[in-house]
């Protein structure tokens, strides 16, 4: 695998063509603002290139990349991913282009490093980002659709700029999508400001039924399969739901339990600051992760037992604060 | 009354001392933060500046003026209004500046011209990017705290980005003061992320309690007197309920109904798309506003009674725009 310089991915763009762009599975804002952009350069320089439909695409994001999707049959001479970091997250209808990734753009610091040439920059809070320096590297100025896929790439893999990946590069490239014509209110109306009633009813019922231990410390909500059908909502609904509990004002860990397919096929994920270790925590359902981020789903337990075994342990590590 | 340019402005706050800033009543993040940016900004021209002290600063901003206040019986030399679109809306304790103001410094298109010179753009989404054009203009670099009351000046104003007011230049502030060190994953946590459990409760009743009317087109959401008891929400918990109803998809009228000071004591919010008149709706119980936005305060009637008027109208007006 051959790392590539933003100046040497502009020059390999401009080298070849017959390009088909390969998104993620569970495909969000960045996946289809960044292939999307990167199919309009394509095409602004003369190339022929497309997007591979990706089946899990939400309604929201069709009027990004529908027009761009390759027609049935056609061959691509140059396979390029992007924001994909790895070919297990190939969606299964490009799972025949594995091996053959000419090039991949991305920003997750953990790309394997599956395809021939990589443009990795993992400074970058979205993929839209470096699609954008590559633009500018080209001299190709953005028009309204190319500025809308960046704004949207952007903008969605920093939650609306509130997440701690908000750096002046994400705000620059949103300036100047903006100033390039981008309609920034309506996309922000789409992605940010508009819920689904099915959200808001499950919202209702989380908040109606959070728990708090420790003085407030602690915050638990349990989302179960009653809630889920009684609110309508389907895992395209639950974006989002694990930061609650976290997001609440003095709470150090947020626990966020689901019943799945059953009420013993149960997952908890957890949020916390520097006071609590959120993969110690999980490491006692036998799951793991990151130190302000973690979770298990260990078999054939409910989420009322591993409420009672996260309590507990959240107990001694929190006496064990205490007493240093 | 003289308007002055942001050169103009410069060149004005370059020759006087002794400065005393106000900011509004209900003090936002804007009025805070332009408010602290301007006394920083004067500070490094040598000047002697505070900020006069606001009764109702809340807890979150106060590490942004709290160390800026002016001591008690300092007499100022020249007094200077931010984000502060008429005198009706000093605090108390600024009321024996009225009349005395030598200089407002605003983006409220609305502003009355009660100050000797005022310094406006209403084109800018908040009062501090202009406070940053003026710093520019002067040639102050701005310090850590200084960038941090101008991004929170900039990112509250915005709700985060997430408003139609989100601009090129919004976004390109947020980058100069992000590339000046401003801590804006911390600040993001603090205003964006973090919601009190009152908050999370009166949402929780909020959201069990939506009605849906009109095929979903019109929602309506009760805040009543208990449900205030019960979570223990007060006013200052109160930020942007009114957009939550208007904020479901699919909806084109939002209506927040409230129980103020008695059963009888009421008042309606609503928000609405170009498909409903706000202000005609808010019209029929005495109200009005903006077309999009309106509100009505009738005396004498219960929330009830106010939904039943207002859907009866919305009726003949969804029923006539069917027509058309």
């Amino acid at each position: 695998m051959e790392l590539l310089t933003v100046e040497q991915t502009a020059a390999f763009l401009r080298k070849n063509d017959g390009y088909l762009v390969l998104t993620h599975v569970r495909p969000d804002g960045d996946a289809h603002g960044s292939a999307a952009a990167l199919v309009r350069i394509l095409r602004a320089l003369g190339k022929t290139a497309y997007v591979l439909y990706n089946p899990e695409t939400t309604e929201k994001f069709l009027p990004v990349v529908r027009e761009l999707w390759a027609p049935d049959g056609w061959s691509p001479k140059t396979v390029v991913s992007v924001d994909l970091a790895s070919e297990g997250l190939f969606p299964s209808n490009a799972a025949c282009h594995a091996g053959n990734v000419a090039l991949g753009i991305d920003h997750h610091p953990s790309n394997t490093g599956y395809a021939a040439r990589t443009c990795l920059n993992g400074q970058r809070a979205s993929c839209g980002e470096i699609i954008c320096e590559i633009a500018r590297t080209l001299g190709i100025e953005p028009d309204v659709p190319m500025a809308e896929a960046i704004y949207i790439a952007v903008s969605t893999d920093t939650g609306c700029f509130s997440y701690a990946n908000a750096t002046a590069n994400a705000f620059s490239t949103a300036a100047a999508m903006a100033a390039a014509g981008a309609d920034i209110a309506e996309w922000n109306r789409i992605l940010f400001r508009t819920r689904s009633r099915r959200r808001i009813a499950l919202e209702g019922m989380i908040y109606s039924g959070a728990e708090f231990y420790h003085d407030g410390k602690v915050a638990v909500i349990t989302v179960t399969r009653r809630m889920m059908e009684e609110s309508g909502c389907t895992e395209n609904d639950m974006d989002d739901v694990a930061a609650i509990p976290g997001g609440i004002e003095g709470v150090a860990c947020g626990i966020t339990l689901r019943e799945m397919t059953s009420p013993t096929d149960c997952k908890v994920s957890v949020r916390t600051t520097q006071d609590v270790n959120a993969s110690e925590l999980c490491g006692v359902l036998g799951g793991g992760g990151h130190a302000m981020a973690a979770g298990a789903s260990p078999r054939g337990m409910t989420t009322d037992e591993m409420k009672r075994v996260l309590l507990k342990e959240l107990e001694r590590m929190l006496k064990g604060a205490d007493e240093t």
